[in-house]
């Protein structure tokens, strides 16, 4: 029996779908996750690009746009367990370059920017209570990286029971085989697995026209 | 350049090591996870015979020791998104067979068990205010399945600063495959990988002798 | 100056309003809450009584209904600071009688029992998640006691960004000056106060009839 | 019978003492709340000088010490249900003087600053992991408002299971009523009342003298 038989058997890999009130997460794509120097390489440098145009319709469509970006304090005092496993880390702070979202997705006024320190962009951050604000009900999600932060995003968002969504062309990690083995996990248990594409089309199947800032 | 060479370069795959007290994590070792018919297979069984040794030794240490159990409401109210990924999942009730820790590793009076509805043995639950009020600064993490509940248990087991150890031999999935690619993510990022053996060996070394319940 | 001069003067004590979809939150009326010589006395029993209208139209217009319980370990592995403070709560287990909800307001299937052992009714529980699943933006809270778990839960309800509501003839305390005390806090900084005769006017008007289980 | 007679007869009010590694938090003491025309007034400025003395005494000691601070983002983003209900909240964003910590009390390197949006200090934060990494089990409450911000972070403290403890003479409100109403419910409940001079005594028997940074 395969894998994925073994996961079909027990009843895993449904669609959980997408709601009425769905909202966009960019997870860390800031300088030094596009930079293979740094934390980057692999697909990431794609799934940046392939996000720019998910992002254009999720703000013609008025949807609420959380992005998260790691940063520490510059004296180091909030170093701990993550910083062990990976003492680089600590490069991103407040000003540094490495911790700015990247130009080309560049946050505008009233998009929710997410300091984090920890993997998941709900850890230890008032994402979820910014998601209740607005209403949402699904979480349409792109970023880096597929075997980290994204993994970690996407359990917590599911886990608050938001409809969860990873849009396979806008995830991105320095090592492909990772990259896939998250995507596995994530669509037999967590999340669907959708193009941005797909996803757009979705929407404007879904999000009532009123909502919509204008015509596309 | 390999896949693990890649994150050598960046800094990633260091240890966060055994801290001074420690805890014993046994997540989801219930009977629907040992039996390959409901949700367990691959090399489940094997990790929860290699618990039981693991857990006489953490008894005769007196560290503290917490179990979960994946618990839904009988009337099926606290259903949701994981749910409709695994619809199955909502056949572990109270008092339904498959919801049981199996009689091997059946807890003791004092242990603390956590139940619980979504993958993270933290989420939802009071297991991170039963380890402060133990004092505990490290998790010895065994349990099911490697890519589901382990893997985002010790996500968040790091997330909150405690030092976290996967003992290898005493985690098992239903598939091999995700089996190893989780243990690679977790080692990279957040948790050192050792087995039983290396564990009650530091164990014996670190934890004062005073706390011991008796001798070996 | 008085008080409540020195609030409006800097600006608290707006009104949050209520939005689209409410939820009823019936926190720790429980046989021990209800009984004087356990945790009770003051008002609580008449607002146990005044809950009962409010519960009969909430499960009319079919709004989502969650109940608290206090549950502790039978074998007092979870006693904490909180059962230091207060060494009695420990008797609330799983099986009493102290820790029923009282039968005036049994709860129906369908509806979310949360167990607990914090005063908030959203620490260390799921309800957040559960308030999401349903769409929730409006948490209408009831229960005792106004000082403890009502007050504590009333914080985070509002930390999360739902517009929180507390039914001031349906909340209760075993003494009236820290009842009078919380409802004063509450007022200026997270809720509104509304009698719940005011907030069934509101939700006749606000809840979509075809939401409605049938005529009132 | 008197409320303390109630509280007394029904199990309240006990002590829940210092541990062995206690942290110090002083929450909100900026610029904006020591200013009676912002968010200040009452006795918070007398708060202020009263926790120079402990904090000066926590340093020389080694303690673990954590600070707060209110801040909002520039573009109103992240306002909500609290901004709601005080809108004036929204003035404290990153550089803003009202949001800076008072000139007295300036942070040092290797201090934690806590950003936060809402009551509590925990709430959407990562102070339990900082406490988990400094191996803190007390936490020393200081700051303002009493039946404000300190009433919230000593609820989420007490639950997070570390002991807590109110220095009477280190928390401040705008008005007096709530402020002692507030410390009447959390000597009942959730903490120790104690004034910083008897703190301080036990801290030098308690605290091992290895960990004290040199004489006093």
């Amino acid at each position: 029996m395969s894998e994925l038989e073994i996961y079909q058997k027990q009843g895993f890999g449904n669609s959980s779908g997408i709601g009425q009130r769905p909202a966009l997460l960019i997870i860390d794509f800031v300088n030094g996750f596009a930079n293979p120097e740094q934390f980057g390489g692999g697909n990431i440098q794609e799934a940046i690009e392939n996000t720019q145009g998910l992002l254009a319709e999720a703000r013609a469509l008025g949807l609420p746009i959380a992005f998260t970006r790691v940063v520490y304090a510059d004296d180091g005092s909030d170093a701990g367990v993550f910083t062990l496993k990976a003492p680089s880390l600590t490069q991103l702070t407040e000003n540094s370059f490495g911790s700015q979202i990247v130009e080309q997705l560049k946050p505008q006024d009233g998009e929710y920017i997410v300091r984090k320190t920890q993997p998941s962009a709900f850890f230890g951050t008032n994402l979820t209570a910014w998601f209740v604000s607005k209403g949402v009900d699904t979480v349409l999600v792109t970023g880096c990286t597929t075997s980290g932060c994204v993994r970690a995003s996407v359990i917590d968002s599911m886990s608050y029971n938001f409809r969860t969504v990873v849009a396979t062309d806008c995830v991105g990690d320095r090592a492909l085989g990772p990259h896939e083995a998250n995507l596995f996990d994530m669509e037999q248990k967590y999340a669907d697995l959708m193009t941005s594409s797909e996803i757009i089309a979705v929407l404007y199947e879904r999000v009532p026209t009123e909502t919509a800032a204008g015509p596309r």
